[in-house]
């Protein structure tokens, strides 16, 4: 097994002034055998890049599975590293925690850009349809494969927050508590905006199909997607109280009738600088195929999808679970998180609920860990 | 003066059962001289489309300007018409409307399709950035010709309720009234909607720098734009209501994992054929080089901006001023609204505020036109 490093940590930066944890071990796990997925195809020997941190006491009762956001990474310890300060969630002195990138991504695990072994060629845009599901299954073996039987934990918050729940669901005996933030399923607001994200990459030439070579991705439609995507992981009051109307704080002028390549835009307000620089700087992290499949992968989890009653999915858990909402977030909303952990308690399962206060949206649980953390305290 | 017939109505079809209301008549006026406007620029003896609709009195005391929305047209009567009804806001018996289409737009008056006398080109992405107090004063010359001395009412929404305060600020002597719906200064998080819009159409290789001829649009660009408007424009829980997370009506099934020219798309959810269908009709009616020009000119408007006060610029309205704000709007929220009106209040104008309680987001006052009447009366 290879260890990789990441080009950068995840969806969120570190707090200022808060070291990375270095992890214990980082690597692949090739599954031993083939993964059916949900929609029928097969992916031949996906591999799994994890990363842990402490280590599995005798008994084997400390065991925490984190699961990251969209664009996050394995490197938990990087991306959330106040959720490992004393005494707050984690401890790497009492725990080991393991964090596995996502099927689909650009961080080690199988994704469109690996190699298919059936074809020897990369999967571009011919990567199937990963789920919520089979990325747990998947995950399942690794931890078989770590001699892990029993989570003392698994947390994680947006997509992390399904896998979370899905573990809860489809591994009943191994879970023994649930930790599931901002996220309920994608309500149609958040389908319209991972729509409008999807096109954004898709009308750029660049994209050619998917078919792009590595190093020529489509920048200019992914770079949109992502501040398209920034919207709805920030809030309006953050955004007002941050930026305003201020014209850019590099001097631009949005009164001037300037004429040139970018046409009629002139000199942007600083909410656009802003957006524009978050935007260039994921287009230097993350592969728009990687991100096409993964925003698919969190449109099409929905638990109740067929069943006839919240008892028949939810009455299976025998974890318990705690939800977490975060007030100004618009993705998913406080108001879905608690309706959602209401109606997982009407199949007769433990899931309280608690609200995080904050203003930074739906990013509020990688942009205020300290927040975040006494509030689970 | 020609007659010019408008491809289509307006933001918003009419609701079902109205019939539209007939204008008076519809026609040109070219300001006898040039416009230089507040960036400095001049327009050439620019056009000015618009449609009036009853009949001006003796004692000409009962004009009343409607300023229409952002993608709208100067046939108030065909997306207004509510408001036309009897014993509602507007009657064609006893008052004379105006609605003159805005500088930029391209349905009539003088935009970036027009040619430039100066040069005999059509402006293009040469077009100059034309202000919300650019328009007041275009329209001012027009009333003048039309001896309309005195406004009993002027009134709109969104953009057009930016014009409807600036009327008043600007003209104080000639406004009565002034309805101002569902408006404030663009927030940030506005301001960002209008970005990624403008990048969307920016990043269609077709839109060639804004030199596109005017039967090759920037079409996909232009599309993905007026889904981001849409989004702002409607609200989450409208969204739930209509399409929660329903597979698109046209049998396509998001689990499916399809692979073709959409690439990992797959099949879509309702919302997302929804908005893809308001964006390729969107195309058919709108230019996208009017589409970048009237952003700009609802980013820029900032009546306080340079001023030590609000009493210095509110200060010297006369006009008694109502404004509507929408429960459920996002893009201008019931709160700015509200607040906006009680700091022109603290400048000593009469400044009431309405909250239309509405699911239907910011176009309320145009889908809603019943409750909008109903809360006006």
């Amino acid at each position: 097994m290879s260890v990789m490093t990441e080009p950068e940590s995840g969806a969120a930066a570190a707090p200022a002034g808060t070291p990375p944890l270095e992890p214990t071990y980082e690597g692949d796990f090739v599954l031993p055998g083939d993964l059916t997925l949900e929609c029928g195809r097969v992916l031949v020997k996906p591999t799994l890049h994890y990363a842990v941190y402490g280590r599995l006491n005798a008994v084997r009762d400390n065991a925490v599975l984190v699961c990251h956001a969209l664009t996050g990474s394995a490197l938990v310890g990087s991306w959330w590293p106040e959720v490992f300060a004393p005494g707050a969630v984690l401890s790497i002195e009492h725990d080991f925690v393991i964090c596995i990138n996502m099927l689909g991504s650009c961080y080690g695990s199988t994704g469109p850009g690996s190699v298919n072994p059936a074809t020897g060629q990369t999967y571009g845009p011919d990567f199937p349809l990963i789920s919520i599901r089979d990325n747990v299954r998947a995950q399942a073996e690794l931890l078989d494969s770590l001699g892990i039987r029993r989570l003392r934990l698994v947390l994680g918050g947006s997509i992390g927050g399904m896998q979370a729940l899905e573990w809860a669901i489809h591994d009943p005996e191994r879970v023994r508590r649930a930790l599931i933030i901002a996220v309920a399923p994608l309500s149609a607001m958040g389908l319209a905006l991972n729509h409008l994200q999807r096109q954004a990459i898709q009308n750029d030439p660049g994209w050619k199909g998917g078919n792009y070579l590595p190093h020529r991705q489509p920048r200019r439609g992914l770079a949109l997607a992502r501040q398209i995507g920034m919207l709805s992981y920030k809030s309006a009051p953050l955004f007002e109280e941050r930026f305003a109307r201020n014209p850019n704080r590099n001097g631009e002028n949005p009164w001037e009738a300037e004429i040139g390549d970018c046409g009629l835009v002139g000199g942007r307000f600083d909410i656009a600088g802003y957006l524009d620089h978050q935007g260039n700087r994921f287009i230097d992290r993350f592969d728009a195929n990687s991100y096409l499949a993964i925003l698919r992968t969190m449109d099409t989890w929905d638990p109740l999808r067929g069943a006839a009653t919240p008892e028949e999915v939810f009455g299976r858990i025998r974890a318990q679970l705690s939800f977490v909402g975060i007030s100004s977030d618009w993705l998913f909303t406080a108001d879905a998180v608690r309706e959602f952990a209401a109606t997982i308690r009407t199949a007769g399962v433990q899931a309280d609920y608690r609200e995080m206060i904050s203003d930074h949206g739906h990013d509020a649980f990688l942009a205020e860990q300290v927040e975040l953390v006494r509030l689970l305290q």
